[in-house]
């Protein structure tokens, strides 16, 4: 596996695959990978001719205070794993390489949907994750980019930018991977002490029952709701950032399941945020 | 030259070209060309293997009150213009092709950078620059993008929105085209009656005047900006926006030349907004 670290050096290689003919599919990464990751590369390798990983830990979509010294990293680790999936490149740049020091150029949602469900107490997350995809895309022009359904407001937040600025590439969503007991895979699970990784388990269950609910035939996004939310609260180590329904592409809130309706949710255990969520189709 | 009105079309020409190994220019337009915008494609045919001009009066580089119904247009003219001049395909989108009803993502600049000179009065003209821009560089994907230097707060807002974003892309910056008597072309300039032409006069005289004090070996800025400014303001006709001395990067005003050094100006006769402009090296 190549492991370039600077733009040109991505450039130069993913411009000799197409002169070859060959398509490119991208997986944008914040590293410390874990199988969910490793299934957004399975799926590359399966649909393009070349893979090319990104893993960066990107400061513009953190906020002052949030836990972006914390924020777990190793990169060997990584390079095992995309190695032994059959990731061709890996781009692993500093952040001086990907944010010159007067940079001010910023690809920005300007409506309501960066502001729901994450957006709410990450008011700025948003705009730092579309000028980072942006930023990639250009550096990396893959055909197809690969995002997990985990980060479900993520996943619509850049399908939305692509038809704004009709990128030529195609988004590719990747189911949630979970550990065997349901807890949603995460890089932020590493934060967990063992007492709080047992209360996690309260989001895959609200999750789970939900979307029983759901799959039964329940029509009313609020019945749904409060019932994933009574789970939650009865684990007294959870606190919840927010149980919400919103209509799977705009991210605005639903009372009644309609189209695709997405489920999502973020809870603190102890100083750990978590989110997990489920989609329906009416 | 082929016409094409859909971002498909132009996608999938675009896609044949580079599968020959044959290089793309683009150059970006609102149409009603004139000899300014034919150097441009005149410059793109010479360095790239084929060109592609775009033609759309983009909206959202207007603000309400601005000129967008009244600005000139003439596909008919313009196509014929660019055929002559070895243009290979013209892009020509219907608004509702560019923009979706509730499309939302923009790419802004957001530093001190486009609120200077023209953005003193057109607070929101950059944002609706640099969007278009991206989305017509991800349509058309090109090697080269041609830019006219006589709006050159524009040709520096898209370098740096290029250099941030890390678009694959060499912009090309083009020498102002005058007519005989001096008046920069301007697809604007079709707004004036005879008499407002002849006073029009007064911004390429004072430009002139600039540049001979700048050649002469003046560092004083200041004084430069004052001389224009006497000679624009000897026309009674004119009503200055901004004579201003910038730094040719940053566009922040300077007082002394030092290194790349921009004077601009736009000023009023009539009803018509003019823009003129010379940059000198230190």
């Amino acid at each position: 596996m190549i492991i370039a670290t600077t733009i040109k050096e991505v450039r130069e290689q993913v411009a000799a695959w197409k002169r070859e003919g060959l398509t490119v599919g991208l997986v944008p990464t914040m590293g410390y990978l874990h199988e969910g990751h490793a299934s957004l590369v399975d799926a590359s390798v399966k649909a393009c001719d070349r893979t090319v990983a990104s893993v960066f830990v990107n400061p513009t979509q953190f906020a002052p205070g949030e836990d972006l010294e914390a924020y777990p990293r190793d990169f060997e680790r990584d390079c095992r794993i995309l190695t032994e999936h059959g990731c061709d490149m890996v781009f692993h740049p500093a952040v001086s390489e990907m944010y010159y020091e007067d940079a001010a150029t910023f690809v920005e949602i300007q409506s309501e949907m960066p502001k729901q469900l994450c957006g709410q107490t990450r008011p700025t997350h948003f705009k730092g994750v579309t000028t980072v995809v942006a930023k990639l895309f250009n550096i990396c022009t893959p055909d197809k980019a690969f995002f997990g359904e985990k980060d479900a407001q993520q996943l619509a937040v850049i399908r939305r930018m692509v038809r704004d600025l009709a990128f030529g590439i195609e988004i590719v969503g990747c189911p949630i991977v979970r550990e065997e007991d349901g807890l949603a895979k995460s890089s932020r699970n590493t934060y967990l002490n063992p007492e709080e990784r047992q209360a996690a388990l309260c989001l895959s269950k609200a999750i789970f029952a939900g979307k029983a609910m759901a799959e039964a035939g329940e029509k009313n996004a609020d019945a749904i709701v409060a019932a994933m939310t009574e789970i939650v609260k009865a684990e007294p180590m959870a606190v919840i950032d927010y149980i919400s329904a919103v209509d799977g592409v705009t991210m605005m809130p639903v009372t009644e399941i309609k189209g695709n309706t997405l489920f999502a949710m973020a809870v603190y255990i102890g100083k750990t945020r978590l989110i997990d969520n489920f989609s329906v189709e009416a």
